[in-house]
């Protein structure tokens, strides 16, 4: 199923007729690695030499884009770290997206999800505004509420299934009918939607191991979002093992679709002495050794 | 537990020092009703003489505030239908919640939950940089994801529960450890954390009425957030007879801490013959009348 995809002066999306999934595999070949670049940039850790405001924020935003952006296979920034300064924040966050190379997957972190019309326009506000190649969204109000950003054949989105925060378990984890916690029902449903067509993958935090496994297990052919690495303390070996999808097609591309979220892990080393670009070019480098594919 | 809250050129929240429950229950005594005006201007659908842009969603969404509001114990803006266009329609919300009057509590449907950091920067968006009163925010990722919306003492959070699109019983209506549905889980946690002293509340659909009511015994003393009713064909009677809480201290004020949320269902006047204004005007005195307390 194709759908038309509007031309928009701000389309940055690397080649609408080409599947998400395939041009993520082909940014995975050239760089090599699984490295999903966070962009989180919170004005009370940026590195001394940043204002603490929007204008900080985007400049620390660009600067890790292009210090470790070539050696990343997707770019993740969270849109909360924009909309915190209003629309001077979505003016900036806008710039920030412009200065992603086409070819780098970008990925709008939005956990997004709502009744029809509603998700319409989020669909609108990140695909078609902002140019996100994929999107985040929140599967509690069921696929419905997130059709809208289903129906775009060239776009992805990575449903939250077992999410890295320390509280995630308590609804996440509750044993639902069948006695699976609830995270691989939401796996399995997620499952049978991507069979039936739907452009879509799971959200899975490394910090929970025997939960990543079980949802690999429940869902072997889904490309996977793994948050919690680094600074959040996840399992990077687990991670490394069961992350990569294990049934085509997904499992015979080149890293089985899987991207790793780095962000306070590359961005901290800007504190380092010495040129902060340098220093985030160097932990950048490190970590694509360390998930390389 | 009082939390200092940043002076702001756009803070528009009616007293810091008073709680939001207190603002709604005084606003309520004024204008004697449970009417929420929804405000989701979809440019596809705006009336004739406004432009299917950021501009004519700005101006119709005035419109809506400057006729309706009048009649409205409370205004909620799905901020979907700003982010479609940006940062020019986060510009145009900023200006159409100054002209919300500072008495009329001001909720930001946003459907918002992120890890600690993340959501740090969602509760800046929404309510210091936006100055809402209240949130929508989304149980998945647990109360620990919410928490720094939770944490000011005089804002607000009602947390998704049942919520009002045909779909929305896909993972909502499963079955949870003890045999309830995962929704009524989710009233009895959040009726939970109340006790604890969180402001928080419920959103629960009235196009669910067997639900809202089995939510509202498990949750006697929760504020509810209704919407669905009007264009999304939800049960009014049940709504109005299950809606207000039950116990104390939110079932002794005033229309018991329920807001009914209409949008289309007053909006659509504007598409009878003769002024747009006097016709939304109209039909919020109707609405505001059908929900009288």
């Amino acid at each position: 199923m194709s759908v038309a995809v509007k031309p928009s002066s701000r389309q940055l999306v690397a080649s609408a007729s080409v599947r998400y999934l395939d041009r993520l595999a082909r940014r995975i070949e050239v760089v090599g690695n699984h490295l999903c670049l966070g962009i989180d940039p919170d004005p009370a850790t940026l590195p001394s030499g940043f204002s603490r405001d929007v204008r900080g924020v985007e400049a620390f935003a660009r600067l890790l884009i292009e210090a470790a952006g070539p050696y990343a296979a997707a770019i993740k920034p969270n849109i909360a770290f924009f909309e915190a300064f209003g629309s001077e924040g979505i003016a900036a966050l806008e710039r920030v997206r412009a200065a992603v190379p086409a070819d780098v997957p970008f990925i709008a972190d939005a956990k997004r999800g709502d009744i029809s019309t509603t998700a319409a326009r989020q669909a609108a506000a990140l695909y078609d505004s902002l140019g996100a190649d994929a999107v985040t969204a929140n599967p509690y109000l069921g696929r419905e509420a997130i059709l809208p950003l289903l129906e775009r054949s060239d776009r992805f989105v990575y449903v939250l299934c077992r999410t890295s925060n320390p509280g995630a378990g308590e609804f996440q984890n509750l044993a639902v009918e069948g006695g699976d916690p609830l995270y691989v029902h939401v796996a399995r449903s997620v499952s049978s939607w991507a069979e039936r067509g739907d452009p879509v993958g799971l959200v899975v935090g490394a910090t929970a191991p025997a939960e990543l496994a079980h949802i690999r297990a429940a869902a072997p052919a889904l490309a996977f979002l793994v948050p919690g690495i680094g600074a959040q303390g996840g399992d990077l070996d687990a991670v490394l093992r069961d992350g990569p999808a294990i049934a085509p097609p997904v499992a015979e591309t080149r890293g089985g679709g899987l991207v790793i979220n780095v962000s306070r892990g590359i961005a901290s080393a800007a504190n380092n002495e010495g040129d902060p670009g340098a220093q985030i070019a160097s932990a950048a480098e490190g970590w694509a050794q360390r998930l390389q594919c």
